[in-house]
């Protein structure tokens, strides 16, 4: 059985979230009835990863609504809408995000009265958290077939437990693999500048007790060159209507150089990931944060005074470098113009 | 006029290099009379860059001759032999250190007279200085015309002055562009994980006044994708007679991309960097240094403990990538097995 503490939980008004900034060297929690706060977490990265950050939001979302001094349903419906508006603020890409604030939004509007309200925002928002949770045990479950005994598998990042209410995205189908006792080793790209692969993908696989090894994110090349890789799985922030996938800045070069290997590469997203109101990859925002995210390390200046970075923070992998999409509905594949609308009955 | 530090010097039987694991913070400087101390900076990447270790392991060489107590030539040759065979089991990769050795060692064992010999090889080695230095000039005149007013080049690690005697390989189009008054950009990766295009790369050309902005290197994709990239050019550490380059690690993503995306990638290097010796790309060794060098930085952990890094610390790019080779005798195109050689008169 999978043991990993959890990302983030609801209790008593309150939400508790791991602060991933602290990981591997500590597992410290960020505790509070502040919506604000957790706003924060997103902001600062202390909670990332799309699937995550959606429970997150929607988690904000019911602690305004508990704690609200509103006097009646109108009230309270501003000050959710205000709330959204904040979150909608925080991470640009994420479409998890925008559709969990959308969902809860949507549940307060549909409620009869101001109590019922607050209750229907709680609901959704643990239900958000379990139905993400479910989905990637689907998701597991879909994508541990491509896992085969001995096979070494490359991810970027950190699409795992931590970046999701549970089990992970990319992670979802090792740790199912696991469970199967299947033996297999991961190598994890150390993913520049927040190190998520090497601080929290290497963790959670070693709790877990995945034999994981890090790599610079600049290796992609010669390790396909020199190392047997099997299979490439990787998460996903939005996927568009014909299968532009944005994901972690550095997915899309492993694409390509996957693609030129001819190791098969995946991605793992629940549905709520898609954004079928995109066709292109142009149109998907991609975050531009700030320089001294780049320029500093550990609070010690890398580069010389005067020079800053240039720090997009995801790419876009274009549908002909994607072999096949694991969704908890089961795994999709090429021409996903055609499948991708077909999962969701379009 | 270009005003850059000298990377390494020899005066009165000393030699005087840049410490570049102290940069972009400050400017020390390391000076011994010990040869095997300069053995121990290009172990320790002290000194690093193809050209550069060729020209300190020459100087190396020169030391051992000035300060050896043999009493014959025959006890100096030996020494010369056993100085050449700890140089050459520094770094494995860069062909120049190999080429310099062998140089030095040739010109000895052609000396008449023990006290000629040592004169013989501090001539070499200053000679082999001064060719370094020159065919760089030669490759910044037929590099300079890639480059045009208001471009944008990337490059990967620091093929810079810093890399050789002066001027660099990838560099030197730039600082020839720019005496001509070109205006452009670069783009330098940062090239984890020692960092030298953050810490080399981005100093020596803010130094040299151009403007150059860092990424990290798993930007190639997106930085292609939402910025105008005209120009890739990169160093190298060897290149077959087939035109397999190998170079810091991250550059065959780069030159993948690139094609991808169809703008020119470009490798700059001497003669002294062909190793006709070798066809294809599997035949070249490639450095697999500790893995501590990528799970810590600066001294702090950044992989949970328990968990290791695989590091190659080059990868090898293949000869369908390469748009062109920029040499001292001019510009070589594909086909390469057919280019390459003749280069060489062969």
């Amino acid at each position: 059985m999978l043991r990993l503490p959890r990302t983030i939980e609801w209790a008593d008004g309150r939400v508790r979230l791991i602060n991933q900034l602290k990981l591997p060297h500590s597992l410290e929690y960020i505790e509070t009835s502040d919506w604000r706060r957790v706003a924060e977490a997103i902001r600062r990265m202390e909670i990332r990863g799309a699937p995550a950050i959606g429970v997150a939001a929607a988690f904000a979302m019911a602690l305004a609504a508990v704690h609200s001094k509103a006097r009646n349903l109108e009230e309270l419906l501003s000050e959710l809408r205000a709330c959204a508006s904040e979150l909608r603020g925080t991470r640009p890409t994420a479409y998890n995000l925008f559709w969990a604030v959308d969902q809860v939004l949507a549940t307060a509007s549909r409620a009869p009265s101001l109590d019922e309200a607050r209750e229907a925002v709680v609901a959704k928002a643990l239900e958000i958290q379990r139905m993400d949770e479910e989905a990637n045990r689907r998701i597991g479950e879909h994508g541990e077939k491509l896992i085969a005994d001995g096979d070494t598998v490359m991810t970027i990042c950190n699409a795992g437990s931590l970046a999701t209410s549970y089990y992970g995205t990319a992670t979802a189908p090792m740790y199912a693999a696991l469970e199967r006792g299947k033996r297999f080793r991961v190598i994890a790209l150390e993913t520049r500048p927040y190190l998520q692969g090497a601080r929290l993908t290497a963790w959670e696989l070693k709790q877990a007790g995945i034999d994981v090894k890090i790599v610079t994110d600049n290796s992609i090349g010669i390790v396909m060159q020199r190392e047997r890789v099997d299979l490439v799985i990787v998460g996903a922030d939005r996927i568009t209507r014909s299968g532009y996938v944005a994901n972690k800045v550095g997915t899309y070069p492993l694409a390509l150089v996957a693609k030129e290997h001819g190791v098969p590469f995946y991605v793992a997203a629940p549905t709520s990931t898609f954004d079928l109101s995109i066709e292109g990859g142009e149109e998907i925002p991609i975050e531009v944060r700030p320089s001294e995210e780049v320029t500093y390390i550990f609070g010690q200046r890398i580069a010389p005074e005067g020079v800053e970075a240039l720090y997009y923070a995801f790419d876009v992998t274009p549908p002909k470098l994607v072999t096949g999409i694991i969704t908890e509905k089961g795994i999709v594949y090429p021409p996903y113009s055609k499948s991708i609308p077909a999962l969701f009955g379009r």
